[in-house]
């Protein structure tokens, strides 16, 4: 089993750029046993901060995301057949509960309320697990902490946490980094040029706007760091914008023409001769309703 | 089986302070083999008061924390293989049954119906579970003891207990503690101040207030403690609340907003300088939204 | 199976008091081998009258408590593996049916139209079950009776029995004794004195008047008992009505203040200095609503 | 397997008796190797006739109680594991279809249409059934035939046939008998005298009036017969109806009173003074509101 | 394996009677490996088509019905315990696609819309199945050719195919065959005279005229030839379209009183002075309504 | 292992005319190890295309057809008893991710969204797969590539994707081919001549205009195909036109008879005198409301 767990190191110092005081926070909740919920948007950098927090306290991180038909099972353990007997294998949380490190539930609000009771004796002051299938009671590893991501921006009230789960976190807010920071990013993960990045960040930034205009949510940091790996790869700035971003985020004309002309504001002149027409004749052929609302 | 029920002693004295009778009532219908229910809100102890009379009563304690897929099984047992033949494994409410002791049922009404008529027999005078599973029947050991919890705050219409389990049981009424008693409660277990844990204590009553304005459940008792544990790891206490409060209760900007003017009311004034700062640059990104409404 | 049959047996005489033709009924509906509907409210003496009469007729007694999970399966019978090979194993009904005794279902209507179905080749004039998993057809034992409860109290319109099934029974009409019955039924069930088992079996009647003004069913005789245990063990009696009736039946606070009421109208003059003291405490902090509303 | 059937074989000529050309078309239909439905309300015969006809043509009768979770695997059959493999067990239908008798799927709308569907290459000139679990392709036996019992009085839209499985079968239309037909059943059914048999009758064709006034089904043959069982042995024939009849039929006070009225009607005057006071002291408890009523 | 799928070749010519180009458009879709829907009401021919083109090409002909419990698996395969090891039986569908032969899928608008993408990757031009279970790739034999079955009488919004399953395949439409060719239907399936067969395939389109007014489906030719070969029993011909056509095609009375007028019209007098007497009694019994609503 | 993935390699080169940038995009997709989503409506092209790059790219190509039940299980494997054992089988997505190769999710939004989570640790910068039965976690080979499809068309609002898997992807919009592109398609795939061919590919662009008004989708080019093959097989075009458009793209007789009359307008002229007669005898018998509404 220890073998098991020693997969989920985190091997190198992920990338991470700090923001504020998330990293004193997280460090506070950790050494009091407390804990903790990270609430933000897609892909803003909830993952990657929870891998770097992991490195830095040398901690396995095991992640789990979570969805509806996630079962208390698939997170304890289940009973499999083995040289003629039945063998327990630990699911990821009794991994992390028994050999210390951070159980991450990714998107918790996705799991059926049913499944995340079986965290609470391990989010009070009990922190123990009991094993039904096996009649052991786990006692937490004092290096166990538990972690869930939350997204308030799609979060349904069909979809909340209840009261009794809630209470029992502390919590960090995420957000999109600024134009500076996300500027840095972008570079460093696609080995864009600094003029590009920042241009690409005050793109993204723009973008950003149109959430709640029909935009479920803002382009992602994610996808402008794919814009900077495609460009890499000879896609035009433009073909690569369009690919990664506007057909990317939505399927509405409307919206993908608005889209379409934030990022022409910020890309239309790097245009060659050349890729200017293969745009054309794309954009031509893909969003002719666009042409008819112009 | 013996040493499994063992393992669900409570080995030491829970850090409980009575509030009224409880304590009295409890002893009262263990002796007259009567089932109970303890019914309050979230984190106002009522976890903490069932383990302290297991301890007071030398009895293991069975918590299942109840949901909609708990079956029967879960609860009375199940065959498993083993050495080439199936063996019965009693499930948590089979082995307190059988060896005595106390079967807490976290928050009943998140569990379907069905389930609950199992412990029919065992709440009336026939004190007998039947296991149709091996055809066993089970006289309850004479300390056994059945004790549900349910939070009246949050029941609706659909998670009620049917009249014919509800008239089963003797009631438990819990709420918040009064200042006096939280005062004690938050210093004792974070080791904070007494000044400090009073200030904590009157500002969580001040919270409450705004239940039923956009706030499901005031702040428990827990979430009072967390405070005082962060700021023992070095947060400020205005960081603290705000992680462990505001943060955690809501993600609606007003009733946040709501909440961290009566952080302020209360903390405002301990923030260092250089910890102003940090929380006022915090407080700008994330939470633009109430500025605005300010 | 023998053996299993065997622990179904009622040991000892059962303490009922019996109100009308019932039993004249009952053996006559047994002698016909017509199966019978036991029909009335919560905790009114269904359970201990077929008791009563397994004992009169010396018949084992199995009793399902009917659910929505209930299979046809759980009712017949299962394969289970033991010594290398998968072995029988009868159900409750067809322990009844086999070796003779009552199966009670208890609470019918909560059961699958689908699981009910089972029992129309036993409840006409074949007798007969047929084990599809066996291949066996089992005709049934002179002494098998087949007996149903319902609670037509709470009966709704997609919990009835469908005229197919309901067809094949007679049945039986039961209600709340009377004030003579039920303090007879208090004082033998708990050994409080006459006078205090009247006072009990009137505030008990006047209770049920509440029923259909917000409240789902009237107090049953069960929790009666169960004040005059609660006293037993050294509750005061307002104590012990407070606990077991009025936070047990509602957590509606204007029904709760007019159960209140009549508690007090029967009991508060019971009330010993010092009780007085803790109640009035105890009522202040729970029941501060109450106070508004007078 | 040929044990099997056998036990499915009526012994004894059941008391039937014919109310017009159903055994002429039922022979026709036979002898066509046409599929039957049987139509007609609750208790008014239609297992007795089939019973009665299996009994003439000398098949083996295997009946199936239909009902929602009734699957495919139920009818056609299973493997289960005996002695180190899996052995394979002809399910009822299959039964029917490989050795020959008549399949009688009762309450056929009650089972989910997926089911009904296996039985649609057996009702048409194919005549055989696959069965896919262990890939044989079983013809059926020159005896087999498909009969299906229904009853349109409460087939509501979502349970009815859908038209490729009704144009499969020819139909026998069922209704309760005529008095003098019921008068024999009774009597012969019973051994109640002619004459108590011929009111019996008679109250029953009143009682039936009422369908459609707030009863869904007018009193079975069936349960006329149960009144005469009971008076039988010993009950007044007042509380034998009481019993059987109105506390059967209907929890509604307001139609119980009505049937009430009617069996005043024919049975009021044998009360004996006893039983009269006995009756009147039972009513009064238990119909209170008719008293109101009246 | 090979021994199943020779159990499902058709070894006699059915009796088809050929309406228009439906035979040459089939071999089209055969020879050029392009799937077809079948498309019409119940009991027109569909199947005896299908069994008919089967026999011509001399080609296995495996039949599914569909329905909404179809899964996967019951088309595909599955594992089964055998000799002491698990043994993988190929489904209907891979029975046809990897020995040739035509899958029929009956209904198909039954099935689960996630069953039917199995047959996806099928009915393009990969012709190919991938059996997750074993792993194994199935390119389809020559002679594999998918068919499928679709009444679009009672085809819903809900139950459609989606368009990415409707566009892999060719279609051919069918109808209730004319007079001339449902006479000669009915005389060679019956044996009935020229006459009488005319008579009854002129009552048919006569009766199939209602639909629309309160009929789902028109009289099938299958139900006309059931009467056929009931009158060949000895039925009167006017019982026999009662008993086949209009008790089986409706509930509903006033249709029903519009089909026995059509029957009246065509078999009235056919009635022998003997048989009128007993159909008049049943016709005055069963369906009072009628007489009342002429 | 290794040969099952084997059998997933395209052998010949797939006939893929390019319309656009796609192969530019794909590369540079594949290139930066980003994720793609093929977006476009039935039998465009998709599926043809995603073949085109795994035979460039030497990849295996794993297609999975999405469904409402595929589980997660599915995607990533499961054990099977095997000599006396239980063995792990890699699914689909495993052997992509262990081997390389491509992984295509067909129709992505038919999954259930808890599906689809199992792929958010595969698609972004962690790229790896935790299978939770082995407790193994599998690093994805640098050649694995994650490509969904998806049809905009008909993707409903409870059948998209969630943010947080979108945003993980870049896109590629796909639609029919324009006159001069289809008509080479239609050529090469069934050997009709060029000028038959793009006359069915200008009734094809024409069809497509009925789009929005009662046709859900325009006719696909692999529709158009078939009627070139069924040609060659000998039918006459218009009934060829008939079989495999009009009949198999709507049940509605009024969209199917501007459908008709578009094929007439094309294909009209080429019906042979013969032809024309089976041809008009065929609609007039099968679209006689066409006829009524012309």
């Amino acid at each position: 089993m220890q073998e098991i767990i020693r997969q989920f190191a985190i091997p190198e110092r992920p990338n991470y750029i700090s923001q504020r005081d998330e990293e004193h926070v997280f460090r506070a909740a950790f050494q009091s046993r407390i804990p903790l919920i990270l609430k933000g948007p897609t892909g803003c950098g909830k993952t990657r901060f929870i891998e770097y927090m992991a490195y830095q306290l040398q901690l396995p991180l095991i992640t789990v995301s979570c969805h509806e038909d996630l079962t208390a099972g698939d997170l304890v353990g289940r009973y499999l057949w083995k040289d003629d007997e039945t063998v327990w294998y630990d699911g990821p949380l009794t991994l992390a509960v028994r050999y210390g490190g951070i159980c991450y539930l990714d998107e918790i609000v996705e799991a059926r309320k049913d499944t995340v009771v079986i965290i609470h004796s391990l989010t009070d002051d009990r922190r123990m697990l009991y094993i039904d299938k096996t009649g052991e009671v786990v006692r937490a590893h004092p290096d166990f902490m538990m972690v869930l991501s939350y997204n308030p921006g799609y979060q349904s009230i069909v979809k909340d946490l209840k009261p009794s789960t809630k209470q029992r976190f502390t919590s960090l807010l995420f957000d999109y980094p600024g134009v500076e920071v996300e500027t840095s990013i972008i570079q460093s993960e696609s080995g864009l040029s600094a003029e590009m990045s920042r241009r690409m960040a005050e793109m993204g930034a723009n973008i950003r706007q149109l959430k709640g205009y029909g935009l479920d949510e803002g382009v992602s940091t994610r996808l402008l760091v794919y814009v900077g790996r495609l460009i890499q790869q000879g896609l035009s700035p433009y073909t690569a914008c369009l690919s990664a971003i506007s057909h990317t985020l939505t399927d509405d004309q409307e919206i993908r023409t608005s889209i379409v002309d934030i990022i022409k504001l910020y890309f239309g002149d790097f245009l060659a001769e050349e890729s200017l027409k293969l745009a054309a004749q794309r954009e031509n052929i893909h969003t002719s309703d666009e042409a008819d609302s112009q």
